[in-house]
């Protein structure tokens, strides 16, 4: 007999079936002995009554994460037995045969079948291989896998060519000191902080392109947010005529990855409690005017033009009162606090730049970029870089770039604001941080 | 007016248009100039006739990849004037007005407009940013996307969840020593060799997982089909009844993607001569029947029971002879070659493993893994490995996992072989190796 998903029974009710999963509880009521079998499509009740002895046997052996197959027949459920909470809540398996597949050495130090897990985060994260068993946590991840194939489908429909750009570079990109050194053979070598130079050179080549990648950050932070590993999605695109552009696209990607996460993964946000508004128009403001609404509205000033963790907290606030959005896009950030090859306005103190904020949180950055060979050199020099050590980078513009601009995307800040997750860790299978490198 | 894409042009004959990209090459007969415009979407060929004096001046000036915009008129062109290769050389453009958008500093080393660029491999590589911008350079990667969009896809279909793990590790995995080392913080680290051990804790989780991620390998070598970063198409699925479901699997996802990528890239893989033969039923052997044909057929004798990169080329030559079919799967490879998590054989000399071999290569490496604890610490005993380093991999099994398989496809080998590329590093947009950190 072939196996069957668990999500296929309520369609078989007065079948045998075979059945493979994972124990998630085991009840005994006097001599009934119930199960609830865990598959990778559901979770079913099964029942084992006394007069199959062998099996009841068995089943009397089998604790909870035990893995085992079954055979029996799918009967539905009485109406007052029935179990609204889950799709297969109207049938149950009456066994015929069990089988033990494989088990745990030892109890598991959590009750993964528990429907919240209530662990501190070290806790949750040390024992990542286990807690992840648990539905509730697992959704997290079956709403992120839906979330980058839903990015990679619309960038693809938005004729973006999908690229793969190296992670092992030879000069640190950027500028920064936050870089990883690697032993590259007898070299020296960093790990990519970001595809930005070749996402840019991909616009010389396929006009549009985006990446799914890893991006890898030295930086030495302990927040909510901030990780030292994470997916990157990026795009960058050419012949555009502002900046605008570039945030009318990424608005566009926005609302459809939005829309499908809502309609694919109902029952995953449901368990969060998460509503997710559809994306319309994204309200658009200066940080100026942003800081003047912090000023004005809370009380809060910055001491320089910049925003902090608690100003995108109270700006997003702001939005979603006066505007029922969860997203808004801050514009025009200072030349100083932007990368060397950010477009400068019309007022060269500002650049042609913005930061994608959604729920409290910035989940992008973004911007044109300068596209005229000296004038990449000269901004170069005005952040002190040393034109010289980025030969292949302005390789790129020394013979022509069109108009072009981009973002950059951390994927899994979206899932965590999406399900109110405390940290983006939660977000992330298995999370590097500073003292973090295991599991 | 909107710009519109090459590829809109031939519906949209009498109309006015305006077009951005880049000049392809300019020749001028007598007074008349034309020009092949290129972009995103293809190639169309422009006329600027002296009567438009401005235009005619400007387009005096324009020279290859100069990045111009211009209007004109689609006019169908008479029947012995017609370019049958392209898909738009029915028509051409009657410029109105043409202005320059962007333009090279310098002219460009290489001629991007010729049909074979016919470089050697390090001036192809070494000026990566501009060679790339050749036609058939390119199709390269549009094939390239559509492949991994289409195993993303079939994956999906087939219920694998996509994940996305660690590339920082803190043990080098699987015992080996080709490792990149990072400085992480503190500590030392490693650059994730395979997502082996990750996916395998993956198959606890969802029973059915895929990753498509960076691998970095620190071997020294220097071949056509090795690189030391490369992009890995990894899938691990929990519940199989022996490896031969592994196989079956995989050739399912192979049939699919081959197929898409021949529906998808008919203009690209001519360009290549390249022809995708429909994959079936893949012909599969053992390894030392494969070694039997390579001494009775080509009289090759191997010393040990394994197969080296000439063996995978005659095997692949004689199963394309035999079996009319680019694909083979050689199995059972002895205990000995393989690593510590293989299933042996019911001859435990051998292992439930396999390569599968395209075109003469190996593509990718799979098999059953040991889902046992204690059988899997045994195992790493018998490899000289000490289980107390691999603790967290443990734990995976510790607490219970079903009997499971899976592959590592390597990604650009397949392109590579589908191609006919000389080189692995062809198929990768900016490849690393031994000597290579950049572009």
């Amino acid at each position: 007999m072939e196996r069957i998903l668990i999500d296929e029974t309520p369609n078989l009710i007065g079948q045998i079936v075979k059945l493979q999963g994972w124990v998630n509880i085991r009840r005994d009521h006097g001599k009934l002995i119930f199960i609830d079998l865990r598959d990778r499509s559901g979770k079913i009740q099964m029942v084992i009554i006394p007069d199959k002895e062998e099996t009841h046997k068995t089943a009397k052996e089998v604790r909870a994460e035990y893995i085992i197959e079954v055979e029996g027949l799918v009967k539905a459920r009485p109406g007052g037995a029935k179990n609204e909470k889950i799709p297969t809540g109207g049938v149950e398996i009456e066994v015929e045969k069990l089988n033990i597949i494989s088990k745990p050495e030892v109890e598991l130090p959590v009750d993964v079948s528990a429907e919240d897990l209530n662990l501190n985060l070290d806790t949750l994260l040390d024992n990542r291989t286990i807690t992840l068993r648990n539905e509730k946590v697992k959704a997290i991840f079956r709403i992120y896998a839906e979330m980058i194939s839903a990015y990679a489908r619309i960038m693809k429909q938005e004729s973006f060519t999908e690229i793969k750009t190296p992670k092992i570079l030879n000069a640190a990109t950027e500028g920064g000191a936050n870089f990883f050194k690697i032993k590259y053979f007898d070299k020296e070598a960093y790990l990519a902080q970001s595809p930005q130079f070749y996402k840019q050179a991909g616009v010389a080549i396929f006009e549009r392109v985006f990446e799914v990648g890893s991006v890898f950050r030295a930086e030495p932070h302990y927040t909510t947010r901030h990780v030292n590993e994470y997916i990157g999605l990026d795009a960058e695109m050419g012949f555009i005529g502002n900046f605008e552009e570039v945030m009318a696209e990424l608005e566009k990607v926005m609302a459809y990855v939005m829309q499908e996460v809502a309609q694919k993964c109902q029952g995953e946000l449901e368990m969060y409690g998460a509503q997710i508004l559809p994306v319309e128009k994204i309200p658009r403001m200066k940080l100026t005017e942003a800081l003047d609404i912090l000023d004005k509205e809370y009380g809060k000033k910055m001491e320089t033009v910049d925003i902090d963790a608690e100003g995108e907290r109270l700006i997003c606030e702001w939005v979603r009162k006066n505007h029922n959005c969860d997203f808004v896009f801050l514009t025009h950030y200072p030349t100083a606090i932007r990368p060397f090859y950010s477009m400068p306005s019309p007022d060269p103190q500002y650049t042609e730049t913005f930061d994608l904020l959604f729920m409290g949180v910035e989940i992008a950055s973004g911007g044109q970029r300068i596209h005229d060979y000296n004038h990449l050199i000269a901004s170069m020099k005005k952040h002190g870089l040393n034109p010289e050590d980025f030969k292949h980078y302005l390789d790129v513009f020394k013979y022509g770039i069109p108009p072009h601009g981009g973002w950059g995307l951390g994927s899994e800040r979206i899932v965590q604001k999406m399900l109110g997750l405390g940290s983006i860790k939660q977000a992330i299978l298995f999370p590097r941080d500073v003292k973090r490198l295991t599991p």
